[in-house]
């Protein structure tokens, strides 16, 4: 029986998604987890490779487990097994192809920042503190530069091997919530670091560190270097995938 | 020169608001703080004596600095001096009879719950997990029950001094938030545990430990052994102060 898995993680304790070894990874503490329920060896794959840091409110995972699984109480069984800063949301069964990262259409990722006062201890495992205040307008008008096809090549990390470059952004937005400036960015993938070069690039922009004109040119396809710093990993959730 | 300051803290590392001897608090820091900052003693007022645990996103203080003090110097100081859990937002000058305490007109509490699902490691911090679902429809009809002025000495902790329980509620209701049930209540006052206290009969009821019906009888002026359980400290935060 194949299992979709929805999972939730805060990700300043990992290494990341993926397994690597000697370090602690969601992916790793999700199949130790399920070898010790299922007293079975079974792969974990994920809809997305979150970096070390990034949290997660909705990742999907997949996995085998045998026929007739009771997945309600395999879901009590992983949450009492997994680390505090996980959690196994809910397990469904599904059609036994489902692969996690190919049938995603498209993937919501959510950036936290605190600007212009002092940091927000409430906020802080969940923002980046950006101590200038940054203007509205500006990140509006420079969020909305990302919606479309582009060659995301200047938007990404230097050690990034994907193939190809070009993402369609379908959801770049600012908005306030409370004491914090939350940027939605929607698409069909991402390339490493992507959300995190684009949103260090816009706050470059907005504290004139950068130039305006520098982002159309980068989507144009420019290169790495012209981009911005990679925003910390700490402001970054993965809030859904969609299929 | 007197000195209103917000503060923001989370308060998982403290032993409430209120100073106490060998232990660690936010008025102690504060002071500690400020005394360092200032190379003088002063006391810091708190508008409200937060408990062990409970969280601030804006709680009021004030104390006395020498005329001239550069405030945006002493933010800087002060959120230098504090432990990390603790952040001074803002000071301003204030007329030198400000009383946080007595000024206050009105106080804003939030209480988050998880409920219906495996706990959230994003929200584990400041949320209580329930695990049984609770109804939307029977919690707001319980939350419009506190609204108006009411004998609450069944809605506080045993060991409360207050000489007075009545207490004036103007907000009273709750909303989905994402994965949460937010309560917000605002009254003139509250007595020691009061919020805790609703919200643990609110959830008692909605899980049928309680009836329904023993809530307005509570606040015909009930005693304290008639509410339910105090809901847990990390899931309250004072939102605001108004004056």
């Amino acid at each position: 029986m194949r299992v979709k898995a929805t999972v939730e993680y805060k990700g300043g304790g990992y290494a990341g998604w993926q397994v690597q070894p000697g370090l602690s990874t969601v992916q790793g503490e999700l199949e130790r987890a399920l070898r010790t329920a299922t007293k079975s060896e079974s792969r974990v794959e994920g809809a997305g490779r979150t970096d070390a840091g990034v949290h997660a409110r909705a990742q999907v995972a997949a996995f085998d487990v045998d026929d007739g699984t009771d997945l309600w109480r395999l879901t009590a069984s992983l949450n009492g097994l997994v680390g505090r800063d996980i959690a196994v949301v809910s397990l469904e069964s599904v059609a036994r192809d489902f692969d996690p990262r190919r049938d995603a259409r498209r993937r919501t990722y959510e950036y936290k920042i605190v600007s212009g006062r002092p940091r927000s201890p409430l906020l802080d495992d969940y923002a980046w503190h950006v101590s200038a205040p940054l203007d509205d307008e500006v990140l509006a008008g420079l969020a909305e530069t990302f919606i479309g096809t582009h060659d995301f090549s200047a938007f990404r990390a230097s050690d990034c091997e994907a193939p190809t470059t070009t993402r369609t952004v379908e959801v770049s937005r600012w908005r306030r919530s409370g004491a914090s400036l939350v940027y939605t960015i929607a698409a069909n993938a991402f390339l490493k670091n992507m959300v995190r070069v684009i949103v260090g690039t816009m706050v470059e922009v907005a504290t004139d560190k950068l130039d305006a004109g520098a982002v159309s040119e980068l989507l144009a396809g420019g290169d790495r270097g012209g981009a911005g710093r990679t925003a910390p990993a700490k402001g970054l959730t993965l809030i859904s995938v969609h299929y």
